[in-house]
């Protein structure tokens, strides 16, 4: 079996969640099976060996998870992007488009100086919004985006690509086909 | 400098939010040092070195970022728990006492297995409300909580006590006097 096999067995997948059609992919399962969740932060972390990263940014809430062992295992910081109102210190913000509409995703105006290399983490990468503004948000105080990191990728819905376009490396460890 | 002085000065102290009065303690500063977020992590982990321990779980959202941190390090599993609807399979609930009012959090039924050894993890402890409904979420499943873990004690508001007549040892490595 290999190991994408592996990991993509592991997944849960909830047919018709949130709504109709959408297949959800749940990765709970994989982050409760102790020797899954180590492999998949090992797997990200892999071309990161060696090489100096500053932070880690992870996405609210679910890339809190994998970002804070991502982190923690290459030796760097920890950048919390959170959903607007939810840091209580000065932000700078972004607007990222949801399926339907916008919304604003904040992180602390001095969460990252300027030059720092950093990777992005998340759970998964469907239409690459939230990544995307993530991206912008990062950039506005002059971070270097080493790469973005996602344990599951769906390419049909072209996020991975968006995050290429806009001159980042992706990394991700699993597809699935269809949404 | 002792380990404990530096760690707090490391943490952000804002007046009055969210509220007049309320002296809020923003770890994000210590996240966002790497040596401070890694020292951090190993001393919360530093008791269970070479022990078994099935399962670390975390509450949402900023106890999802150490606690991903402290699964990897103990190559453990990891269990969100979660505000109420966030998690998308079947799920227990309980409610649990916020400042003013309840609400309720959820973790999926399958979360743990009964008799896992499970360490709980957030990055404070106030009143422990929200503990005390962990320990009883995972309890209701069988788990056998080990220790709960805090970077961040605020004695005088007797969480930390709660937690401990519930028989659960309570690990903190910092503490802060009044609110």
């Amino acid at each position: 079996m290999t190991f994408e096999t592996d990991l993509k067995t592991i997944i849960r997948t909830i047919p018709d969640y949130p709504k109709k059609g959408i297949m959800f992919r749940d990765i709970t399962t994989l982050l409760g099976d102790a020797r899954a969740f180590r492999r998949a932060v090992d797997e990200l972390v892999q071309p990161f060996a060696g090489r100096k990263i500053d932070q880690v940014a992870g996405m609210e809430a679910r890339g809190f998870i994998l970002g804070g062992a991502v982190a923690h295992q290459l030796s760097a910081g920890f950048i919390p992007i959170r959903k607007k109102g939810k840091l209580p210190h000065l932000t700078v913000s972004v607007a990222y488009s949801l399926e339907y509409g916008v919304d604003e995703m904040e992180m602390h105006d001095d969460a990252v100086k300027s030059g720092e290399k950093v990777v992005l983490v998340d759970d998964l990468i469907a239409t690459g919004g939230t990544a995307e503004g993530a991206v912008k948000l990062l950039r506005q105080k002059g971070a270097d985006i080493v790469a973005a990191c996602f344990v599951v990728d769906l390419p049909e819905l072209g996020g991975a690509q968006k995050i290429r376009d806009l001159g980042v490396p992706v990394r991700s460890l699993i597809a699935f086909e269809g949404h």
